[in-house]
């Protein structure tokens, strides 16, 4: 067992974070830590639990630590649910004590040498941990994107053979990826709000990072396109998207690489039963009745139509967030980089 | 003042219908139809008027009829809510009576002698209405597109001189699209619906015949191509969409040409006075906060952005539905057709 | 392992019913009944699933029979899904045939010799079972209250020692109780319906036969009076009610009424932990937050206040329709009436 | 015309302020206060204007003041949208300073000698302006009661000759009724909370004001109880609450005393057609279908059965806050104490 901490484990990715380690197999989960006040309290006193899953009772009673480095001695890795502009320095300094940072913050994400993973689509840029170790820190950086990138780098890895030059994708986003306070109801309740800060840059950005190649110690950027429009929906969990993959491929062939699709990853605890599951009724995938499925660790894909354009959609905070962190921990281990 | 009727007056368009008729300063509203079991009675007592405007006492008095051509002796325009499977032999039945038919069934809409008509897109296509009259009937049906393809089609009217190749768009659609009954609380409530019946090739087809060229009696299609990906969100009322124009001129320009655009038509009393409103915050436009802008009647176009990218946004029963098929019986009066 | 059936398998409760059954400990499901014309094809066939929860795929290949007891020669226990006027014969032949029909349909509720029952709140009215077969017939009828009167009853429970006079009680139902399709998103999103049919009524009746007194064969009504008004909010699971209890004892008297509650039944496989969850935060219980709590099957209690006033809220569709159903069923066979 | 401003005028209940008086046949708004650092600006580029009504074009340009006394010297009458605990001392110094103060916060509204008024309820209670001013002060406060209050109280009033005993109310509210910001999607999408804080407390103490009896200078509270359990459910406008007014009548002879109401006061401007609007329909009044009646200011009362329960629902940010100072102003006119 392997000990770990989650920093800022009192906000919506926080308690996800939380819920994903509380009873993982390899790692035992030491440390929280959040904001001053809540320093020196149990986690129970101080979170407000707001998932609706129950509340982990055996991580209850842990004493929640400040975020700095200093809180973290007993641990060998640590997830990041902090805020970018606080996880900036944070995450340094961990992986300067000799941590192994897995951050879902996007501080970090753009670097040349900070790894920007997505398991079963680039497992391979986990190498950028040397080139981070080359410079004299045993610690090490590791990022997930963007919720949403996620979700469609993955439902885009099996149509990877077939080439693409432009890709849209136009999304309809859960108000869970603003955090528990981030959309008040007045605002979105019976309402589309078609903008989110940043979000259509980091899709067109990190993308072509995650599918680039990596070669001789660097990442050379994919060469497509990536044109996003991101809209935030009255949905709580589970962001759904339009893609134009641009494929001049039959339907047929295309489905039937989404069926054949096999990751190139195995053995991992967090992994899915399918990482990737195609949906054959034509109104499906939808966020309500598919983003729980193999515990919001699937990105479901349907709708598959001549352009190639398709729907994929998958849980944000869990495949898009957490549990992408989480994954790629479980990556880091069983490729011996720790 | 010209008598006119409804044809399926109790649903959801036919009550937007009775709204926007019941104090016209042009039409005088005489005839509501609906179903056998409902004729015979007063409007206010078989209407379940579900708006959230008031009921029009004006009009409650109105003893309904059936849904037949001999119900609409003293009208001299209909306008038709009817289903498309219904719609198709009363509103043949109808024009073959001499009355001039605005429908908003798709049934006849993609005849070749049918104008397809949003006034401020292509006005000039009422020209048709002679092939129909050269055909031995006194009577026309004039039809108004889908509400996606009807606020889509105006979003895209200021920006026709710089030439389209190739349209994408992707709606985020209102419930109301479905009818009073159609959208069970359980399949959208915390939910996107990625599907909507024959909705995609409406937008694609339709587009095209409306942006299309009136030359010697005939419609010639408009030269791009049209790829749409159709949603339904929990919005009440209003389709917002995003849309890719792919028009290679600076964000600008493309403003400019919002600020700067006319109709072609005027005087018309249902014509909003911007037919386009332009809005220039980064989160606009929203369906809640704009979809009532001049009654209903306006497309808000914002997020100009490289692509040319951008977001449309219109009432889909009013400015999408009935309201256009009013504004298109003014047409027809204006240019002398009745 | 008994044999068990399901009568109704495909609408909104009969759902509930196949994902409690498809892996129970006592319970073999080996049939399921849905209309004429889904009958002889599987079930993954013809229902649409509608729930959040992964489709149980071991019953999935079971053919659907036609609705009627010849359908269930080689069930012991049949469960009924379905809608009341249909039930009412249906129950009777199944009765009549040998079975034991454990009933969410309110048909036979109010039936002087048939049970209604809420195993923690009246076990021993299964007392009435031998009046039934008394009557010569073998099988029997146990029904279960109505969803909003089984959560109160449930709630009110652990007060019972102290004596009612007068409840009244104010409750805010989800649309799931009306099944998929029985409310439109047009009704009651951004809205409250402040009417269900009959609902008030089978509240302030089936309240007091629950409560009331098996003695000599008969079920004598509980002495009080309950007043209820019942309202649709939009939520789509978990009904949520404000009790005010009449009660003359101190608030904190009443909160370890609560607390020291133990059931008088123990040892069924779907008994959750707790029956009754109280909650000592100022805001709870939430819907969506505690629904869910023990499998849907817990009834959680808050904001105990002077009156005595307090919140009840439990899933509608699971313990309060398919899971009481199955709870009753389970109590029948752990006393030995099979 | 007199001249007015409004405190707090960029919030919620400011913006309703700022519609109800932008073109009001009485009130010339002329002053606009917000936080310092909007202070100097146009109102037009402080406001984030989120009400579904456009903007009021001619108010702005107005220049927005700081939220002192010193920032109103050209007005008589000044609208308090301040929250209560900077209300309490700015509007204390605005009636020192001979300013009539119509305030919606709730810092003095149960002051011995301020008036707590509804127009059409206690407006015989303005005598306790003659108090304030005995004091020596030329100024005065006017409040008027919270939403729910407002809305109960009006209500009842068509039955207060019958007596009551013993209230209880169980409310529905919006999530308006806390402000833009006040409620987080994540907390009431697909929920209830059944918690506001203090709401209980001003519903029960609040109503025994109102409809208490002026004698001798100051006021008898009624004599009844109010018990109340306040929720906030998932509706954008409108408070819904079942009322049981434990009345021995009829029903009948209930629903006469209100078609029969007439209200104690006429001819002011924002007074509505119909205070209270009788609904016979059995699933009426609805606040996304009913709110708006008469420009919010009607309340609308249904389903009066045995006991006697009833349902009443009112527009909370107008008729229940904005539109409820207005009239409290306008009522203060034109009875003379300006």
């Amino acid at each position: 067992m392997i000990n770990v901490g989650v920093l800022g484990a009192t906000g919506a990715v926080g308690q996800r974070f939380v819920q994903l380690l509380a009873d993982h197999p390899w790692f035992r989960l030491t440390t929280l830590t959040a904001s001053e006040r809540s320093a020196g309290k149990r986690y129970r006193d101080v979170v407000k639990w707001r998932l609706d899953v129950p509340f982990p009772e055996t991580i209850g009673d842990v004493l929640v630590s400040p975020t700095s480095v200093s809180s973290l001695k007993d641990v060998d890795i640590v997830f990041s649910a902090l805020p970018a502009e606080i996880a900036k320095d944070v995450e340094l300094a961990c992986a300067g004590a000799g941590l192994a940072v897995c951050s879902n913050a996007s501080s970090h994400r753009m670097e040349p040498d900070v790894p920007l993973v997505v398991p079963e689509v680039n497992p391979d840029h986990l190498a950028l941990i040397d080139l981070q170790r080359d410079r004299g820190r045993d610690g090490f950086i590791v990022t997930n994107p963007n919720c949403s990138t996620i979700i469609m780098t993955l439902a885009l890895a099996p149509l990877c053979g077939f080439g693409f030059t432009d890709i849209r994708v136009a999304t309809m986003q859960a108000v869970s990826g603003a955090g528990f306070e981030g959309v008040p109801a007045m605002g979105i309740y019976d309402n589309v709000i078609p903008y989110i800060g940043q979000e259509e840059q980091k899709m067109e950005m990190e993308t072509l990072k995650i599918m680039g190649k990596y070669e001789n110690g660097s990442i050379r950027p994919a060469p497509f396109q990536v044109s996003a429009s991101c809209h935030r929906v009255p949905v709580l969990d589970g962001h759904t998207m339009a893609i134009w993959a641009d494929v001049r491929e039959p339907v047929e062939k295309v489905k039937e690489a989404y069926i054949r699709y096999t990751p190139p990853i195995s053995g991992l605890p967090t992994q899915p039963k399918e990482s990737i599951h195609y949906m054959d009724e034509p109104d499906r995938p939808q966020p309500r009745l598919d983003r729980n499925r193999c515990n919001g660790m699937t990105v479901s894909v349907g709708r598959i139509r001549e352009g190639i354009r398709f729907i994929a959609m998958g849980h944000n905070t869990i495949r898009g967030a957490a549990g992408a962190s989480v994954l790629n921990a479980e990556l880091i281990c069983s490729r011996k980089y720790l």
